[in-house]
């Protein structure tokens, strides 16, 4: 894909407004749901068991992030998973934290059979979660994307799906083929969801792309509305702020950033 | 209500600070109280069972939105709503997403039957809470506030409140009477809470005035600071922060904008 | 402390980067995790139980804040707090709305004897809180810190650590003396969380110094941040994000600032 392709695709996605169910963690909802307004998505949070599984054959695309898991959100991840699977809606698990922590590592490796169209999350991240069947974690917090590239591959023989790697270079990974995304700001990392958002607009965009495709987007349009964003911010606080007004404004012009 | 009298009723609320616990969605909990700080109330997150239902009787009024319910927040809503009844607290609700998600709408109709003072909604909304009972749903994502004039009528006719339609043209329905505000932006449907932060300033009103005024006065501060925000914004972000510091600051004069 | 010793122990935070795990309100995870980062720490939210003991021995420091509880949450929030004490990681307490509340008072009253390094709230809180175990309570929402410092002291005999009193004048208190901070802006109380955010400032700088020392510092660097936000600001909403900026950037030029 090139910038024009990830502007039509834009477009596409702006036209279509598709309904993103979230189930998130309780730090990032208000970010998350307002990335996606921004972006020209319709969020909808549902999450509790007996909603979430209807929902998830009514919305276009779902979104599972496990961050502030609980045993009740667990069991409900894995019935909208099952749910989404069943009913043929598109959806991003976003495996934030695992490798170490007990419920979510549990059910991530419950969630990773049932195929989710892509796994967004950074090195470490994706290296434990292809680590959690077979025993071999080797968790590195400071694992680079690179590291994170056979993990990756073996996930996506899994799931037939995608795997996006976040990083000061994001690689997107398909059984086949890898791909690179580069632009962004370090300032990404001093403000609470930003990950998690990207995460959000990928579910937005398997709504109208194939997996590959819809990480790449994802992480194009993100990384270069952050980058617009960095231009007018004077920090973190006013980063978060500026990142939306540039998604929700976000021209071909712009999209010329991009540095694949 | 003319623009004095809603400077007025503000003015009122100012001196007071009315105290407000919000029983709300997990996605909206901070702009909620951050919007009753900006206004002048004091929010108070108050949502376990056993405290919930003490805090009802101290609190100078409730609301309940069903945004982000479970089964436990269901059962802390009744609770609630019925404490708040038996110690003469307004309260309001605000039934998010209601008509077709089986958990809400079971809910929503127990909680109608316990009067709330106003209720505040969309139009579909608003008519498939009106249906509940009656099977027939007939729910509508694009209709108009009009349509919902019937329905809204008839829920006023059980609870003996008000009803709030919210639309490019916001409707404050009584048995009696129907009022229209014509303020606001559509920016207000780009960023998540600005509904439901209604609903909680719509709550704070309600310990000062009857339930259509508290409801009029709510949407025309709230819709005004709007207007003044989206003449300071540059998009989504910076509209949900300005539109704080607009309702913070908002004058007699900036109310002479009301289009009743 | 004066304003040079806090510019270093700000500087070795940022160096270190310590590991805070919050339990803490859902209304403020956001600006919670924000104001972490712009201080140069690393927030996690982990707080189902059985992740959350873990974790307390992993984290370089811990917060529990009531604010939300319910009966799950306070169970995991004591169990956490007995795993942070077993592992020697400090922890900071902040006993929101307690005084009345039966759930929080009842969390709360085994949380102190777990021994808090730091317990953090407002004079009405360490009133209460101290008074929780005695029956005699004597809550007074307009009660002055000077107030709180007899309970403060009571409370600092029995945990051993230190107890932070906002206010107009912030109070630091051990067993052996009183500190205090004469910086800041009522503006501060007009954001939803603001208070939260320094219990988890002050659970950071617990990992880098003594219990008096970690409050002082925290409440010094926050408050002057609020300052020059508010030189910046229009009203709240422009406060809330230009007090993550000022954080970020904050200098040993503008902790001069400090009126200890």
């Amino acid at each position: 894909m090139n910038n024009t392709d990830v502007s039509d695709l834009l477009a596409e996605l702006r036209t279509r407004g598709p309904l993103v169910q979230c189930i998130t963690n309780s730090v990032v909802t208000g970010f998350t749901a307002n990335a996606l307004l921004a972006l020209g998505a319709a969020p909808a949070m549902v999450d509790n068991l007996e909603e979430a599984t209807v929902f998830a054959g009514i919305a276009d695309a779902v979104l599972i992030n496990v961050g502030t898991i609980n045993p009740a959100a667990g069991e409900t991840m894995v019935a909208t998973a099952r749910a989404a699977g069943a009913a043929g809606t598109p959806w991003v698990l976003d495996p934030v934290a695992v490798g170490g922590l007990p419920l979510r590592d549990r059910v991530s490796a419950q969630l990773v059979p049932l195929r989710p169209t892509v796994i967004r999350g950074n090195a470490s991240e994706v290296i434990s979660l292809a680590g959690l069947d077979g025993g071999g974690r080797g968790v590195d917090s400071t694992a680079g994307p690179e590291t994170a590239l056979e993990p990756a591959r073996s996930l996506c023989g899994r799931t037939g799906g995608a795997v996006a790697v976040s990083g000061p270079v994001d690689h997107i990974i398909t059984a086949d083929e890898v791909r690179t995304v580069s632009n962004g700001t370090d300032m990404m990392t001093k403000v609470t969801g930003v990950g998690c958002a990207l995460g959000a607009i990928t579910a937005a965009f398997t709504a109208c792309a194939s997996p590959a495709d819809a990480a790449f987007a994802a992480t194009a349009v993100w990384t270069i509305a952050a980058e617009v964003a960095m231009a007018r911010a004077s920090g973190p606080g006013t980063f978060a702020v500026e990142i939306l007004d540039a998604l929700h404004d976000l021209s071909p012009e712009q999209l010329e950033r991009l540095r694949a």
